[in-house]
């Protein structure tokens, strides 16, 4: 299991022309990211899925705080959670029920994480997946669950006592953008995405949601997404491709390099494409998943993407590569320890192509590089070379790309290797202190 | 080889009561660090060392920024450096040059770091040394050197010439705090330690001196630190307590994570000591070093606080202990993870008691943590127990808590186990993105 440690924000490949509508729903973080997208996507239907929101009043006062998607009988689930040694109550109830491979509902809260509640966490889970069993007329086993918020408060779990039946009722299959909404803490715009695949010649469709805007921030956020596809796939091969499409999305973002308690990415295929001659598939290995696979890489991306423009504070969308390394882990480790420096990120909101410190970085994340064989680029802009400053190097120029909102920065560790990966981080502003340090004193 | 990868700051042992006198010579960082130290020990001469200082114009105007530190024939040295894979030039000649175990002379500049300048940067070191071998009479092969400042810079080596002569000529036993001085960057203080030792009841003194505000910022810093002792041991003997002596100390500290190209520490003994009757020791088990390991000990954790008192933008002084874990270096491991947390960091700026980031750092920390037996505490408040908030949790108590100066951070694992470690940070603040991200913006 991978660890979502990270996230990265919004290119977003299926921007339609409808204007997007933003309502400040959250009072501690009004001023929407200057990264965010500029339009959302119209999300088509998924046969088999149908969404309702609640205000259940978990902590937040008039904004919804509870989102259900229903789930057509024999739905396939997989799903990949936090590495954390100390992962929330509903992280572990998903863990275990993943098993079964079915799933029926999802009911997802914001305003309290359910972490680091002890065992009247676990309770708590048990009590929303009984109270959701209930409702929906589905097997305990086969409910699933995420709570983002506070942690170390205990959940009242009665509170979905009394919304739950209405959510079952109110389900409809085009709520998922309010649903969206209703998972969100710091977050300051709804994350979806979509894409169409052919599977054998049959059109399927693939929708996904995400909130996250800090790494985590145990008093208003975390990671969770949500992937839905009327593909006809087995669990196994969902798993498959989930757990591989996840390390060069989710798993190459960072905003803090903090990683949370509640980390969830979830893929649930209801299988309704079937009836239109959709063939049923087992193996992540079978060919006629090509496309798919596409589609879903490009989902997970997008949404991590939004993560990352979503960070919290940001003012500049960072895509970080590094190549030339001994081998791909390597360059990704070498990668991660430049979008995690503290001082790279604030040289970058100071607009400041400051490359010394992108040379620390290479030399402390501990893979092999080549100290007197580096190069780096701003942009199309080489800044150093042979493991000094270019020769050509130009002040003004390279001050005048930093002024940019999307920063490119480009490594060889001139080991002369083939590894190479890409990450994508933000910037780290005054405004990251703001909301993490000042909003209680 | 450990890495100097963080730094702690100023519990001052020694401090006389000598007021502190403080010249404003950085125009950048004219603010002194509320955590600054309020007086200053003076330091006794050490026999068989003297230093001098003098203005090169390197990269500053109006200050001191190179210093001398001029030693007796016979004197042994000892160093630790940074475990960067892109180490300065300097830290390459001085790694070379530790294995004749002899030193005569010590010149470091501040202004330019002589890091990522290529084949120029060795020939830079090179030149350096020459000069110094020439002014000073002493063979190459005993002069060391150390560079603080710009990173990718070539660092002028001819401007040595004209002032090393002079150096030579004014060096004098009692100029080791204006050393101190001429080696800050974006300091707003001077480090300076000072210890009295017996060995075999003679008595010796042990003065050090270190400089370092940001973990590293190849513009402005680096972690330096240089100690001066008259005792008669040997090279190997030396060698022996500092690695062992960093572990504690300069290890066990973080400002913000970002490990430098060029942090160096050194210890220089000239042996003076032997004509007071002091044995001449060569072994680092010798039982009459017991007192002047615990001196040495002392003063390697003075300067390592001193440097995260110094952490650029520092508010508060925090001291995070780990119990109750597997091991030490399980402990240590988990420390740092919260030590390094933003969100940690943040909170402790915003006077927030916030337990639930600290969880979340103890979980990504990757060490054995038992999330239901987790116990954590402000000062003697504690506010977790048994894996949720502890019942008798008062926020009013715990925020006037968070208003002190110095905070204390205490978390049991759960594992049982005997592992312990504690280690230093400051908080994270809007000043410190100011100081990185702003001044050239």
């Amino acid at each position: 299991m991978r660890t979502l440690d990270e996230r990265g924000c919004g290119r977003q490949t299926d921007i339609l022309p409808r204007s997007f509508v933003w309502d400040p729903i959250m009072a501690h973080s009004a001023a929407l990211s200057p990264l965010a997208p500029k339009s959302y996507p119209d999300l088509p239907d998924i046969e088999g899925v149908s969404f309702s929101t609640a205000a259940a009043g978990i902590r937040y006062k008039g904004r919804t705080d509870v989102m259900l998607a229903l789930l057509a009988k024999g739905t396939q689930v997989a799903g990949v959670f936090t590495k954390s040694k100390c992962p929330s109550a509903p992280v572990d109830w998903c863990r275990a029920r993943l098993k079964g491979g079915k799933a029926r509902a999802l009911v997802v809260n914001s305003g309290n994480a359910n972490a680091f509640t002890g065992k009247t966490g676990a309770k708590s889970t048990k009590l929303t997946a009984e109270i959701s069993a209930k409702a929906t007329g589905a097997p305990m086993g086969e409910i699933f669950l995420a709570s983002t918020g506070v942690i170390g408060e205990p959940l009242d779990a009665t509170k979905f006592d009394g919304v739950l039946a209405k959510l079952v009722k109110d389900a409809k299959p085009h709520g998922m953008l309010d649903a969206s909404k209703a998972i969100m803490t710091t977050d300051t715009f709804p994350k979806v995405a979509t894409a169409k695949a052919l599977i054998d010649g049959v059109e399927v469709t693939i929708n996904g949601m995400a909130k996250g805007a800090g790494m985590i921030a145990p008093d208003m956020a975390t990671m969770l997404s949500f992937i839905f596809t009327d593909a006809p796939i087995a669990a196994d091969a969902l798993q498959a491709m989930l757990s591989k499409g996840v390390g060069p999305s989710f798993n190459s973002i960072t905003v803090d390099s903090d990683t949370s308690t509640s980390d969830t990415l979830m893929i649930f295929a209801t299988g309704a494409a079937a009836q239109r001659g959709a063939p049923k598939i087992k193996l992540a290995s079978d060919k006629r998943l090509s496309d798919f696979k596409k589609a879903l890489d490009g989902i997970l991306l997008d949404l991590a993407h939004q993560v990352v423009r979503d960070g919290e504070g940001c003012r500049k969308f960072v895509e970080i590569t590094v190549e030339g390394a001994a081998n791909a882990k390597a360059a990704k480790r070498i990668a991660l320890s430049i979008a995690n420096s503290p001082l790279v990120k604030t040289a970058v909101a100071g607009e400041d192509a400051n490359w010394g410190r992108i040379v620390a970085a290479v030399g402390k994340a501990g893979e092999k590089a080549d100290r007197d064989g580096l190069a780096i680029w701003f942009g199309d802009i080489r800044v150093a070379h042979k493991g000094l400053r270019d020769p050509s190097y130009d002040e003004a120029n390279t001050s005048a790309y930093m002024k940019g909102e999307k920063i490119d920065i480009r490594v060889d560790v001139g080991v002369g290797g083939k590894g190479r990966a890409t990450v994508w981080t933000c910037d780290l502003t005054k405004e990251y202190i703001a909301i993490n340090g000042d909003y209680r004193s």
